[in-house]
């Protein structure tokens, strides 16, 4: 199975050509949009998110992810292998987070060059053809580098800031709930949030954090948009009022 | 074939996970994107666009459906067999229209449960293997209820309100066209609506009601938005000026 | 591979039922979605957009093609074939710039009618069973006609307008890079644009033109959304400052 991590969106031409590509050379393996619409440009953000959403899927799957400002720019290509996890896109700290994470990560520089590489298309051009090949079970067409290559030791292990905004108007943290109590309390701009089970638990109308279904914890209002509530978005800082005291 | 109706949105992590679960669990079985942007919370205005859409797709075809405010809240999860189709999702009145339309519907309360189910992705975590364990062909993991368990029989046969505004801005209401007569006038705050046949029958800026290719009453504006011209959201009401006097 | 080129949008019941046709009818072959959100009911501004991508894909490729203002009213339905690829979808010009730029193009006039058309969906009930034939290498359904049949010859060869406006806010122009010069300036609304090689060439906030990796002169602000910062929409019209001097 390839995952697609990106900020392409879905209905342009990005995700549809890389998509072509992918059929092409690795024909017959599922292909999954994750996220079309991870934080546009900002792949510190989108590190904490790809973090918590990749340890879902099986052993084995490869994620094709780009998220990358600097498109055409000095970072390198890379793959990375985390707990027989491949991860293939740019190193500009995207994998930050999944590296951190895993028992065993192994990263690679891409050597490999297609016939044609265009100066804005790497997701099409370089990355999609060498997910392929890693889907495929071929080695990684790259280099090994040693592990402190391109790592950003000095981002935290969980982000308080919002690193998502559902279609529903909830806000990711890159908060893992775990990391907190269950009596924590969020903050934002000074207004305290405190943790409920799920959605009917509170009142229609009212701000809460709870943990999501895949470790984050995400700040909500039932029946409501939190974003619009709390005027939220990618960036916006939260703070932690209370930490676990009970682990 | 297993057909998504929800209101996940595509772009984000929901539509995903769910279809890498199918993927998994009945390999082979194609996935259609119905709706990812069914009426948000509103099981009320999505049961009457499931109803127009679902009679669309060939007998044994597996709905995978999830619209529904009181996620984590008491709704059973449900099975219903109408007309040899299953729909899979919440007991909360999102298949009541599909039931009543039917010659032939049962009913079943979902009595199995994944080893991991999250309080808040009940379509990632119970709906999708339950899903794809249908289309594979096997029996569903659940108890048969009674035909009147769940039902909301004060809901009217066709809803005259607005429940889907689709990407040129025409407006579906939850009317069926055949129910209605070929003089009837819909009104919309007033202002009337006469039927055309299609777009192109009408001068640019017009605007009309006209049966859609799924049998709905839908009011549009040619070579126009109906949903700015006349300022229509999902749940603006609408009134059948003249009913059909021909049948 | 089936490729999807429409202004549908994906989250609606469009492109979802027209799959679901191509799958029933072309099981096994894959649907790439390119564009579904091609220039609304804009068949000049989206056949520049179709000539650009299209050529990307490998021969043998069926291209099913919406774009439609006058669906209902009396336009062909057609289909091209393009050195070797076809186009399935309205006559109203949307196959221009593809027919102009093949070495080899014949075009015909589809003349099969399914069993049963509904008035406003020609991609789902006409346009897709004629596209899966062609998929499953059948003959096309349809008489031959003179190569100038339903040819627009006072549409330019390149179009200095944009053309759409992609998930970034970077704006397509219908302008092929390479009939510019490299030092070809473009102009919007009286300030100039120069030629940059990617985005990360330019300091961010910086407005450039760039050839983006489909051939087209494409405009774009580092780190910004062009479409905000220069107030661009699908139309506004480009002027090219400097051609080249070096062809």
């Amino acid at each position: 199975m390839i995952v697609l991590f990106t900020d392409f969106g879905l209905a342009g031409p990005y995700t549809g050509q890389v998509k072509a590509v992918l059929q092409r050379k690795a024909p017959g393996v599922a292909i999954i949009d994750l996220f079309a619409d991870a934080p546009t440009a900002n792949p510190k953000a989108a590190a904490y998110l790809l973090g918590a959403y990749s340890g879902w899927f099986e052993t084995g799957t490869t994620f094709l992810c780009v998220v990358d400002p600097g498109v055409g720019g000095a970072r390198a290509p890379v793959i990375v292998e985390a707990d027989g996890r491949f991860f293939v896109g740019p190193g500009n700290g995207l994998f930050e987070i999944v590296c951190r994470r895993a028992r065993h990560a192994r990263v690679f520089e891409i050597t490999w060059r297609p016939p044609a590489l265009s100066a804005t298309f790497h997701g099409r051009d370089l990355f999609a053809p060498v997910a392929a090949r890693l889907a495929r079970g071929e080695p990684p067409p790259a280099e090994a580098r040693d592990a402190s290559w391109l790592r950003q030791p000095e981002w935290p292990d969980d982000l308080a800031e919002i690193v998502y905004i559902d279609h529903y108007g909830n806000a990711m943290t890159g908060l893992r709930a775990a990391a907190l109590g269950d009596n924590a309390c969020l903050s934002i701009a000074g207004r305290p949030l405190e943790r409920a089970r799920f959605f009917a638990a509170r009142p229609p109308g009212d701000a809460f954090w709870y943990e999501n279904s895949n470790g984050l914890a995400e700040i909500a209002v039932n029946q409501g948009r939190a974003d619009r509530v709390l005027a939220l978005a990618i960036g916006t800082p939260v703070s932690i009022v209370s930490r676990r005291e009970d682990g």
